[in-house]
């Protein structure tokens, strides 16, 4: 399954594609932050954002868009601005039958870190885990855009939280996984080094 | 000059396409509300607005695209999707290369009536009297749209409220000239009833 995952912004948006395997591997194909000056008009901002998600559509071809579901209660600054690219987003995935699946920031850190509560910093460390990646995906915003499509492919695959049974709530078992397998990587990697 | 405006929403997003003539003459050109049931999913909400408008500026060909300016603190429940929708609107136009002007509610209503403090009733009223409609548009949302397109119009003209003179406010101004334009109009149709 490919997802693409974005983290709605004017000023910075993350825009991120990831592959997830059957046996749950997930793999980063593209991660990227488009974005505008705050001193460019709002119609330009709005345009150079939609014109890059259409790209990324066209280009990576995902079966599914996920994008933070966005509260008006977060951040009154920038929430107007975060809403209208939202909807930019959510339409040009609907254009293209492109089905459309809206997480919360704590869904996304609970899937990502096993707590709801993780600050940047954990959910940045933990996607970078995941993909096995060499260096932190930055800005946070691409990291988030990277956690968004992780959190959709692993809550709505046969695994998912609603499939999965046993005493480990079900992000808290996907964590402990995921650390063990960036773990084994980690090892394989230094034994490579040496080999 | 012809105008698009667009009073966003989800549930019912007004759409009105206005004629203003180099003599400030405004006359209606079309006006719609299209919208989509609360039920339904957002990404086929945010769809059904999107097709709409890519329809109208197609069909219309505006030069200015008129949408009200969305604020955070007003109407904390449906913001979201107004926010969205503007988005969507705005990037739409802005893709085509038609300029946008965002207005305020209080510019619209303080363009139309000559209060910027004028209820939903007033504004209908002298978008009809402007436009020399027979009836009133309904519901607000369409006489908001159409009320949105005057303002564009009546503001950023020769005639515009930066250029006017004289001891009256502009819109206060505006709105003697609208009145007595209807009156003349009303008392038209009155003696041809008569003939």
């Amino acid at each position: 399954m490919r997802v693409l995952g974005v983290d709605p912004g004017l000023t910075r948006c993350g825009i991120g594609v990831v592959d997830i395997a059957p046996n749950r591997t997930a793999t980063m194909v593209a991660v990227d932050v488009v974005g505008s000056p705050a001193g460019m008009e709002l119609p330009q901002r709005l345009l150079v954002i939609s014109e890059a998600i259409e790209s990324w559509l066209e280009r990576y071809q995902p079966q599914v868009l996920a994008v933070e579901r966005v509260f008006s209660q977060t951040n009154v600054s920038t929430v107007m601005g975060v809403a209208q690219v939202s909807g930019i987003v959510i339409a040009a995935a609907a254009r293209r039958g492109i089905s459309v699946a809206l997480h919360t920031p704590s869904e996304v850190k609970a899937a990502v870190t096993g707590s709801g509560r993780a600050d940047k910093a954990a959910v940045t460390k933990m996607v970078t885990k995941i993909l096995r990646l060499e260096q932190e995906p930055k800005p946070a915003d691409a990291a988030d855009a990277l956690a968004l499509a992780i959190t959709h492919a692993w809550r709505s695959g046969p695994n998912s939280s609603a499939a999965a049974g046993g005493q480990l709530t079900p992000a808290r078992k996907l964590w402990l996984e995921a650390e063990a397998k960036a773990k084994k990587n980690s090892e394989r990697s230094s034994k490579q080094q040496w080999r």
